[in-house]
C-alpha cells in the first residue's frame, strides 16, 4: 500500500496529459476532432485479482468487465480494446480465447490489437477505449447537498470470493458475481448527465466513497442500513468487500426523479445511500445513529497470494 | 511459438475492429472525428524482454521506446500513454519512475493513466496513442518492383544482449543499443507518405522482412552485403538478432530521391537492402549470389529464462 501510494505520487510528477485528470480518476478523457474518447487500462494478475482455479473463460470475462466498468462510470460506450496477454498453458489459453470471444460479443467490443508474450505468471492487461455521448463525470464533482447513490447490490462478489477461498463453489449466484461482474454500461450512459461525480465500486463501497469525498473536497455520510446488500452477504463485510463493479455516484436532489426513471427503465435498482456535506472524509450512520468506521474500508492494494 | 501462433489465430476469429487491420499490423488505426489515431500495446517481461540485472531506468526507457517504435512505423506522432505496472521492490520502482520521467520527457509523451498492481513477476505494459499526420502505412502494401529500405544499423542491440548474457557490459555503445533503443519517430513521420509498407524491426531483420512479404503477398529478396551492420556485431547473427527498433520499409523506385533527402535532413542512414518481386517468401543473396536462409530468422516468440 505504501509502495503503491509512493509510486503513484511519483507518477503524478511525470509529464501528465491534461486529459489524465491528474491520474485521480478511473479513466482519461482525450478530445479528438470534436469527439471525446475515454481511455482506461486495468491489469489482473493470477493469485491477486483472480484465483488460480477460476475458469479461464471467467478470467477473460472479468478482464473485459473491469475495464468496461470504468467506461460505464464515465458514461462512455465501448469502441475497442487492446489486449496484453501472457501465454502459458495451451488449454488454458484456448479456453481464455473462447471466453474472450463471448465477452467481446456480449459487450459489442471489437478487438483493436495488443500483444502476446511469454511470462512465468499470468498478468493480463486490457486497454478499453470508449466514446462519451455527453458529459464525462469525474470523482471530483460532488457538491455539499448532493445525494449519494449506488446501483445494484453490494457484497455479492466479496461473498463469492470468500466462499471460493473456503473451498466452496456454491451458491452459484454469488460465485458468478465474483467471476462474471456486469459492467453497468447502459446505466452509466444515462446517469452521466445526471451525476455530479461517478466511479465504479471496485475496491469496496466505503473506500471508494471516501475517494469521491477526498477528490471532491466534501464530507460523505453513508447510511449503512440503506445500502442494498446482496442476498447471502453480511452487511459489515459487504461494504468493504470490493469487486462489485456497481456505479457509485452523487447527484443534486433535483435529479432524484430522473434517477428513479433510469432505474425503472433499466430494471436496475438505484438506491440512495447517503449524502455529501461541507467538510471532509467519510462517516457512517445506521438509521441516523453514528457508527465507527471499520478499520478496513476496502482493498487499498492487493498483495499476491 | 506454436502456442502464440494458435492463440493469435484464435484472436483473429474474435470480433475485430475494422481499424485493427486483421491484427496483422504493428498498430491499430482508429478514425475519430476526422482524426486518425494510431494505437499500440506492447508488454515487456523480466527474464524475457529484459534482463533481471538491467537498470530499472533503462527498462522504463525500453518500455516506452518499443511502443513508440510502433507509432514511428505508422507515421504517427505520440499523443499519450497508459501504463500497466507491476509493483515490486520500492527501490526498483523509484528508479523505474525516474527513468519513465526521463523517457516521457525525451519523447514528449504525456501519461494518460493506467494501473498499478501487485504481482510476483515484473510484466509491464504500455499503451501508446499517436495521431497520424497523413497516410498510415501497413505491412501489406509492398508491391512487386518496390525497393526495400532500412534505417540506421542492424545488430547492435543483439550484440549488446549477447555481451550482457556473457557477463560483460562493454562496449557501452552496444549495451546502450540493447537497453535504450531510439524509436525513429521523426523519420517515420517523413517516410510514411513515401513508403508502400512499413514496420519496425523488433524481432529480427529477416523475420520482419518475411512478415512484410507475407502480408503484402510478394517475394522479398535481401542483399546481405548491403545491410548496414552495427560496429561490433557479426553480419550473420545481426540480421536475426532483434531489438533494433529500426524502420523497415518498401517504396517504389521513384521515391528513392525523396528517401535520400529524408536521410540527409535527419542525419539518419537510410539504406537500400533489397527489393520486392512477384511471388512469395523471403530470399537472401550476397553480392548477387544466392545464399540459403539461416535456420533461425529472428524471435518467433520469446521464452522466459
Amino acid at each position: 500500500m505504501a509502495l503503491e501510494y509512493e509510486f503513484i505520487k511519483a507518477l503524478r510528477e511525470l509529464p501528465i496529459h491534461p486529459g489524465a485528470r491528474q491520474l485521480l480518476d478511473d479513466a482519461a478523457v482525450l478530445e479528438v476532432g470534436g469527439a471525446r474518447l475515454v481511455l482506461t487500462h486495468d491489469m489482473i494478475v493470477e493469485g491477486v485479482h483472480f484465483l488460480p482455479g477460476d475458469p479461464p473463460a471467467d478470467v477473460a470475462w472479468k478482464l473485459v468487465a473491469v475495464n468496461l466498468s470504468d467506461l460505464a462510470a464515465k458514461g462512455a460506450r465501448p469502441v475497442g480494446a487492446l489486449l496484453g496477454y501472457t501465454l502459458g498453458d495451451g488449454d488454458w489459453d484456448r479456453a481464455f480465447a473462447a471466453g474472450l470471444a463471448e465477452a467481446l460479443a456480449a459487450f459489442d467490443l471489437p478487438l483493436l490489437g495488443g500483444d502476446t508474450v511469454s511470462a512465468p505468471v499470468r498478468a493480463l492487461g486490457l486497454t478499453a477505449i470508449g466514446e462519451a455521448a455527453g458529459p464525462v463525470p469525474s470523482r471530483s464533482g460532488a457538491k455539499a447537498g448532493d445525494q449519494l447513490w449506488v446501483s445494484g447490490e453490494i457484497g455479492g462478489a466479496g461473498a463469492g470470493l470468500a466462499l471460493l477461498q473456503s473451498g466452496s463453489d456454491e451458491p452459484a449466484a454469488l460465485i458468478r458475481r465474483y467471476r462474471r461482474p456486469e459492467p453497468r454500461l447502459a446505466a452509466g450512459l444515462r446517469l452521466a448527465p445526471l451525476a455530479s461525480a461517478m466511479m465504479d465500486v471496485s475496491d469496496g463501497l466505503l473506500i471508494d466513497a471516501g475517494r469521491i469525498a477526498a477528490a471532491s473536497e466534501v464530507s460523505i455520510e453513508i447510511d449503512l442500513a440503506a445500502v442494498p446488500i446482496a442476498g447471502g452477504a453480511a452487511r459489515d463485510s459487504a461494504v468493504a468487500a470490493g469487486d462489485d463493479y456497481e456505479l457509485l455516484f452523487t447527484a443534486p436532489p433535483a435529479a432524484e426523479q430522473s434517477i428513479r426513471a433510469v432505474s425503472a427503465a433499466l430494471g436496475l435498482p438505484l438506491t440512495r445511500i447517503g449524502s455529501a456535506s461541507p467538510g471532509e472524509g467519510l462517516s457512517l450512520v445506521e438509521n441516523g445513529r453514528p457508527l465507527p468506521l471499520p478499520e478496513r474500508l476496502g482493498w487499498e492494494h492487493r498483495q499476491p497470494g
